[in-house]
This record gives C-alpha cells, sequence and structure tokens, in this order.
C-alpha cells in the first residue's frame, strides 16, 4: 500500500518517557534519533515542551523539558531529513518559554488536550504556528466523550488554522469499527485536514488499529521502539515499517537500536502486554489504576485486579 | 456483538505443547480444563492423536498422543459442557489407533493437513466420523497456496461430508484484508460449512484477524492463554473473551488460571512477541527458522537473522 503523503512519527522518548520520567540516557536517545535518520522515519518526537515551574528537574529528566541546549547535545543542528516534535500539555508551559522555531532545532509541536480544553489548544496551536512551528492537536480520552460534545469540538477544531488532527486511543479501549468511525466521523467534520493515528496496546490492537486508520485516510501514523510507551505501549514502529513495504523506509536501523537500547529496557520497564493493562483497556479506563498495579507486590494476581476495578467502578 | 452459533476453542496445550513437547505438569492440564469448564469456553484442544510408533514416549510428553488413561487422569469421563477435541496430522496416526468415539472422552478430532493432504485429510476426517467424532480440517500454510491450486482443494473439501473447515494463519503472515479475503473465499466456496480461524501472533493481529474473521461470518475461534503456542503464539483468549461479552463466558477463571499457571512458564518458553518471530511472519516464512534462532545465544541479535534470513531466501 503506496501512500505518497504517508507520514511516519516515532514517539519513543516521548511517549516511553512517561514510564521513567524521561531519565533516557543520551546514548539511548541519541542511539534513536540516529535510528529514525537511517531508517527514514519522517518525525522523532522527543518529548515534552514543559515550563520549569510546572515540574521539578530533579525528578524529570530533561526530556521532559526540550531545552534547546539538551536537544543540541544530541542532534546539532539537525541538518537531516528527520523533523523533530515535542508535545505541549495545556497548563504545563507559558507561552513565553516557547523560542520561535527559527531559533529552535524543533520543528513542530504537538499539542494534547482534553475534550475541554480544546478552545486552549487552538490558542497554542496557533501562538506556535505564529512563531513559525507545525503544530497539531491530540485529543486524548475520545473513548469517554459524549457525540454532542465531540462534534462542537470538531467544529472548532474545524474553523482554525490547525492542519493534523489525531485520533487518539489513551485507553487503548477501541476496536477496528471503533477505529473506522472515529476517522470517518473526522474526516468528514474536517475537510481539508489531515488526520493521525496514536494507538495504544492494551488489547494488542495497536498495530491493526493503525493499519485499520490508514485504509481509512489517517496519513500520519505514531508508532514506537518495541511498542514503548505508557503502559501497554503503542503501535511497534518495526511491525509498522515492515507492513508498509515503503521504499523511502528502512527496517535494520530500527532492529539495532532496538537490540542495542530498548529490548535492555524491558529488565527495568514494565511495558507492553500485561494483564492489568489488558483489563483496563477491555473496561475502557484510564491508565493510571493499571499502572499503579503493575508497580505493586500484586502485580500477577490478575483476578484481584479484575474485582478491585470492578468494585471501583460500583463505588465510582 | 452477540453470535448465537459461536463457539471458542481452547489450543493451549496443543498449541502451547509445540514448544516445549507436551511436557505439562497434570496440574498445567488439569488447571486449563477446570479454567475453560468454568469460563464457559465451548471446546479444548487438549494434544495431539499419535500412534506411539511415530513418536518417542521418551521425548514427547502424553498431550502428543492422547490415550484414554492420560485424559481419564485429567478429565474423568467429562461430565461437563466442555468438549474435547485431539488434532490428527496426516501420516502420523493409524487409523486402528483411533478408538471408537464412544470410547473415549474426545468429541471431536480436527484434521491439519498441507493443501497436497487435502484429500487424504477428507478420508481421514471421514474415518473419524464414522467413528462418531466431530471433526473438522484445517489446511495450514495457505499463505504460501497458490490460487488454482487452493480452489481445487476447496472443491473437494465442499464435496466432503465435513462440516467445519478453518482459515489458518500458520506463519502469522496475515493482515486484516487478506484474513477478509480468505474468510469470504471459503464462505463462499463451501456453502453450508462452518468456518474457523486460527490466528498466529508473529505481528502482534492474532487478536485482530480474529476479530475481522468473526465479523466476515467465521463462528469457530481458536485462542490459548495468554497466547500460549508455538512461536509469537495465538489469539490470547482473554482479550477474545473480554471483546466478546458474550454471557455465556467468564474472564475471571481465565485469569485465575493465567497467574497460577500460565505465566511462570514465561520463565523457561520464549513465547510471544519477540523480534525474530514478528520477522519471520513478515517475510511469510515457516517459523522454523526463528524458533531455531530463539534457541540459539544469538536469539536477540535481530539485525543478524534478517540478514540471515534475506540470504536465504535467496539461496532458496
Amino acid at each position: 500500500m503506496y501512500i505518497k503523503e504517508l507520514k511516519v512519527m516515532d514517539c519513543t522518548v516521548r511517549d516511553g518517557g512517561l514510564m521513567n520520567k524521561w531519565q533516557f540516557s543520551d546514548e539511548f536517545v541519541k542511539g534513536v534519533y540516529d535510528a529514525c535518520v537511517e531508517a527514514g522515519v519522517d518525525y522523532m518526537e522527543i518529548g515534552y515542551l514543559s515550563s520549569e515551574k510546572a515540574f521539578d528537574r530533579k525528578e524529570m529528566g530533561p526530556w521532559k523539558f526540550c531545552h534547546q541546549a539538551d536537544l543540541e547535545r544530541i542532534v546539532g543542528k539537525n541538518e537531516t531529513a528527520l523533523k523533530l516534535s515535542a508535545m505541549a500539555d495545556i497548563g504545563r508551559i507559558d507561552l513565553d518559554d516557547i523560542p520561535y522555531a527559527s531559533d529552535s532545532v524543533l520543528d513542530m509541536i504537538r499539542v494534547a488536550c482534553y475534550v475541554h480544553q480544546v478552545d486552549k489548544a487552538i490558542e497554542l496551536a496557533h501562538h506556535c504556528m505564529d512563531k513559525g512551528y507545525e503544530t497539531c492537536i491530540n485529543l486524548m480520552a475520545v473513548s469517554t466523550v459524549g457525540e454532542l460534545e465531540l462534534d462542537e469540538a470538531l467544529r472548532d477544531i474545524a474553523a482554525s488554522r490547525v492542519g493534523v488532527f489525531y485520533a487518539v486511543d489513551s485507553y487503548g479501549s477501541m476496536f477496528n469499527d471503533t477505529v473506522q468511525h472515529l476517522v470517518r466521523k473526522y474526516t468528514k467534520a474536517l475537510p481539508g485536514k489531515q488526520i493521525g493515528i496514536h494507538a495504544h496496546n492494551n488489547m494488542q490492537l495497536a498495530m491493526s488499529n493503525t493499519i485499520t486508520a490508514l485504509q481509512e485516510g489517517c496519513t500520519m501514523l505514531d508508532s514506537t521502539l518495541m511498542g514503548l510507551g505508557r503502559g501497554a505501549g503503542n503501535c511497534p514502529i518495526e511491525i509498522l515499517i515492515a507492513f508498509l513495504k515503503n521504499p523511502k523506509y528502512r527496517l535494520l536501523p530500527l532492529l539495532k537500536v532496538i537490540q542495542e537500547q530498548v529490548l535492555p529496557l524491558q529488565e527495568t520497564i514494565d511495558w507492553g502486554y500485561h494483564l492489568p493493562y489488558m483489563i483496563s483497556g477491555a473496561l475502557n479506563a484510564h491508565p493510571r489504576k493499571s499502572l499503579e498495579w503493575m508497580d505493586s507486590e500484586r502485580k500477577n494476581d490478575f483476578v484481584a485486579f479484575m474485582k478491585a476495578m470492578h468494585d471501583n467502578e460500583v463505588l465510582e
């Protein structure tokens, strides 16, 4: 399936950092960067853009902030075809802390928001566009949003200057028909805009949901090395690239960085398919509780977790 | 999605046994059996039906043979709603070694064959039907079969008395459109017969391919606990049951046996998502080479495996 406009975005450091507070070694981040360049990946999301007053630098690694000095230590002036992206959460970044694109190695700022923050997200995205960045908006947790509320948000997005809008399966709770429905809805509501897909792997559906989104016309595909990301993780970029068979991409550099940098992290980070993540996905629940459970001594007591989730649901 | 005729088949012991020569403890097999009964699963495939002269009993565990005495030690007379199945490979079982169904706790014999063995498979299946069993035929490695050859095989199946025919993704190389095409082809060629799906998880698509097959009308769904099976394994039954939401199934007994019996096997058996299995799936190759690689000291050198696979492909 050859699609000329297709873009693949690697989010390994940004989404994976949710599992270790962005405490990656420089060697790791440089390894991911070099692999993305050599593999012909279109974008690499290297972290979050946050203000220092929102988070403690002693607790969070450099990729929670994406300061220019940290970026340049890894990518220099980034004189490659790979574009660099950072994600910005509403309320975690002051507008004055965002440099002009001409003073930054970042090419894109992706704004993540919940449905009640869509107007703020558009304002922030417009601000970034005026400073020279590509932007997009990632609407999170859409699996919990009512239809009327979503339609209103889509009207606001449609009227904005933002060119890319993401279908995001934050809870890993979507099946192929959900993704098909969502992408069709977004495409219809947002003529002229590009649609992206960001999937989570709670029910081992991140790869197939990404294919479904592609078949429905999505042209920005998020993925991570070995699926490294929050909880069950994301669509594995190595499967995606093997599937796409697009001549602009190469698989070997991705395999190399996986065996050298990503695989060893499995000893300290519990991402990927684990039953508590599957249960939270199947229940369309925020991954918070499954992440807490996986951090506890009872991580492998799946029966107790299922019962705890049911009891909480009744209480809530 | 409520489908009255839907049947779920657990193949944990049969397909998982390909990874440990069916050397499961009685406690393990009893645990799987009890869980299937309590969860309302329709069929449990407990192993292979093989003749003693085909395999060495010192090397292979009891579930490679499925003798009545071994079966009864686990299931007694199986006075439950769960039906028991065993798989038979062409040439590995003498007809005289198959007992009458009335003398066995087995309800179904599934015949596995390659395309050139379809006539032999039909003969064996008819023999089993005459002895009182339910049967079906699983056509393996169909991703390497030419269209004309497949059409001829389907005509033979259509003319047989065998009631169930399986779409099998032996190499884990199929995508949603491949599965859709195959199930539609089988359905059209085999009016009045039931179609089943048996998926492998090399590209993390076993669960989604099973959903696709179901959406296309498949009513026999194979799956295993935590996906335990050859190489990358199968469709995980716990995700499938969570997806189906069918009132006849219960998830908790499956979670219980997973945490007590299946999860601990991860320390000795490398099934599931590993890059060599992904590569062999993406290349539509028999899992043999990836299994050998995973058994070697170079198991985590994915770059070398990819290169070796390419070189072999050129040589073959």
